[in-house]
């Protein structure tokens, strides 16, 4: 079980499949966030129509509503928003953080205000992960000090050096119960109680400073026998070629044999940039947050269905999709439906993004596999970018 | 085409078959409505999957926007909202009388400000019959002066003698059409262009006179060959027994071969009781608009899924329904949907109101064909009217 096998690869760019207890994730492959339990505006069924292999929930969200516990009483995550395929559990690091005055930060952990009632509370590394244990998701991230984008070197080596010891303890929670057993986890959807089993993965920081990222890299390998590590802290705001940069130059030193999360990417060209630079997986609400606001991804670039240039056109959002709103619908009903705020419009071009995501690694992985991939990813990047903006 | 074959009565009670170009719509049926394109909150997936053989589409929204020119070029309503099966349009001869201040009423028509941005338009029994034509239903209603609920007598009747003339203005303008032939409509959705037909039908009015809703549907019957009857004007605000009464009267003097169609009604209690007194077709705004606000039908009456009694609850919805509400999640989780704002919520009950009411058609027909629809259905309402509030 986590176990990853390394398929092709084509340059730095890597095919392969990832076992989880909820079933396999091929890679590159990119996962869709259901922050709240839910995918916004799509079902467990239209995650499913859209490839989805595995989705992300969000510990902080789901901590504070409805409450772990009413979700292990609930049969765990799986069961309770009904996805029989793999989850992933962020630690809620990335949204305390944020938490800009509304948060304290000490070396136990953060004190932090609710954003929805402003009531106080704590999250730890040992919090978090036994906060991630209850969920029950097939993979837990770590807790780890999340700094912001333009952050100094001095902070940016002291936060890799807190992730590095939250880490630690992180690591002794999940141990801790992983010993005590089933007693405190819910039963997942698809299998048995006693088949429960869980993923701890580690986050490497050290913001923009390659030294730094090379560093924190090394003493997370140091401290265990991980079966996937993650990339955090990019795409905060640094410019595109920061972020690939420091891609570049972790991927030379980032081990072969386990698959790399790059944490919160993004839009279709930083997906098919990362997978270049050798990342595996990648999550971001970019296709659902566009799509509540009528943006959607296209091989043509992005286009924006609420315009009155659609107002009487049949052809589909993009002809090259197999998704349910490009197989039923023209762009000149999509575009009615947003302009008469009916929430089917919200829905069919989440479903679209999401969909187009997911085919977007799906082709990668394609290219990869028949030794195509620089040439595959030139030519989609063309056209892409060639689009005049609507 | 568009024949109504009576295939059981059990007292007033009627099951049938009513052919329509698009397909069957059994009787007695639940007709969702799909106001400006689209069945608010669900896709046509969803619809078929809740069983829906028909759906509702109002003119008066579809003419302001997107327009029926756009509609048509777009392939006609049924292309343009992806919805294969038969398709019914009102006039608009409701909404515009609803806009109370800011419409003028005359022998030849109504001119009327869009609530959308205030811009004067003008129905008359042509223009209505004439965008019907061009939005191209199976099933078009005839343009009727609606009057309020506690309309004096002598409105009532002049209402009614008007809505006659209208409806002889109505008949010509639809003849005029049909011999033109396919020139104006569009192209239906799953037929060859010389298949399409449409099928005019009537609306009775004549408020709460029983002598008035009589008269009305003399004149009617005594000018046309009518494939079905509609029955409007009830369920305005008039006490439940008022409505009961006047279809109780009504069906002594309605045919028996034509379908009849009670506009606007209802919520379950009294789709119940309209196929108890003979009504053949209900469409209803409720199910979804309840829905949008949390409260599901149940057999156990309704409920708001929104409070917090049903935070750790496990059972679906209604354990009787295999709606995908129901056969997929819990009560505890769609309280979280709606807690946290997430609009699956919205989608989920109102899928599930929908099929509820259409369910509940479908079981009444199998109750109606076995001879026992007086004890089913006394046996329903006890059930539905026993449970306390939540």
């Amino acid at each position: 079980m986590f176990e990853f096998e390394l398929l092709a690869t084509d340059g730095p760019a890597r095919a392969g499949v990832w076992h989880l207890p909820h079933g396999d994730v091929t890679t590159p492959c990119f996962m869709p966030v259901g922050t709240q339990g839910t995918v916004k505006a799509l079902s467990p069924r239209d995650l499913e129509a859209s490839g989805a292999q595995i989705v992300l929930g969000n510990t902080y969200h789901l901590h504070l509503r409805p409450g772990e516990d009413v979700i292990a009483k609930l049969g765990g995550l799986n069961r309770f928003m009904a996805w029989p395929k793999p989850l992933l559990t962020d630690s809620g690091g990335f949204q305390v953080f944020s938490l800009e005055g509304m948060r304290k930060v000490s070396e136990e952990g953060v004190e932090f205000r609710s954003h929805i009632d402003g009531s106080t509370h704590f999250l730890s590394p040992e919090k978090a992960i036994e906060i991630e244990w209850t969920l029950g998701p097939d993979v837990a991230m770590a807790f780890d000090h999340v700094i912001p984008g333009g952050a100094s070197r001095t902070d940016a080596q002291a936060a890799l050096e807190r992730t590095l010891r939250w880490l630690a303890r992180c690591r002794e929670k999940h141990e801790l119960l992983k010993a005590e057993g089933s007693k405190l986890k819910p039963a997942p959807f698809s299998l048995q109680p006693s088949a429960f089993s869980q993923c701890l993965v580690p986050i490497i920081q050290g913001g923009t400073h390659l030294d730094l990222r090379r560093s924190s890299l090394r003493g997370t390998l140091d401290t265990g026998d991980w079966r996937a590590v993650a990339v955090g802290g990019l795409s905060v705001g640094e410019p595109k070629v920061v972020m690939q940069a420091v891609l570049a130059d972790l991927e030379t030193v980032l081990p072969a044999g386990l698959p790399r999360y790059l944490m919160g990417v993004g839009f279709p060209v930083d997906i098919v940039a990362s997978i270049g630079l050798g990342m595996d997986l990648a999550d971001c609400v970019a296709p659902t947050r566009m799509g509540r606001h009528g943006t959607a991804f296209t091989d043509g670039g992005q286009l924006n269905i609420g315009t009155a240039r659609w107002k009487e056109r049949d052809e589909p959002l993009d002809a090259g999709c197999d998704c349910e709103a490009c197989t039923t619908f023209s762009r000149g009903y999509l575009r009615h439906l947003f302009v008469a705020g009916e929430m089917l419009g919200l829905r069919l071009v989440s479903l679209h993004n999401v969909r187009y995501l997911i085919r977007l690694a799906e082709r990668a992985r394609a290219a990869i596999i028949a030794g195509t991939f620089d040439a595959w990813s030139r030519e989609w990047l063309r056209r892409y970018s060639s689009r005049e903006p609507s």
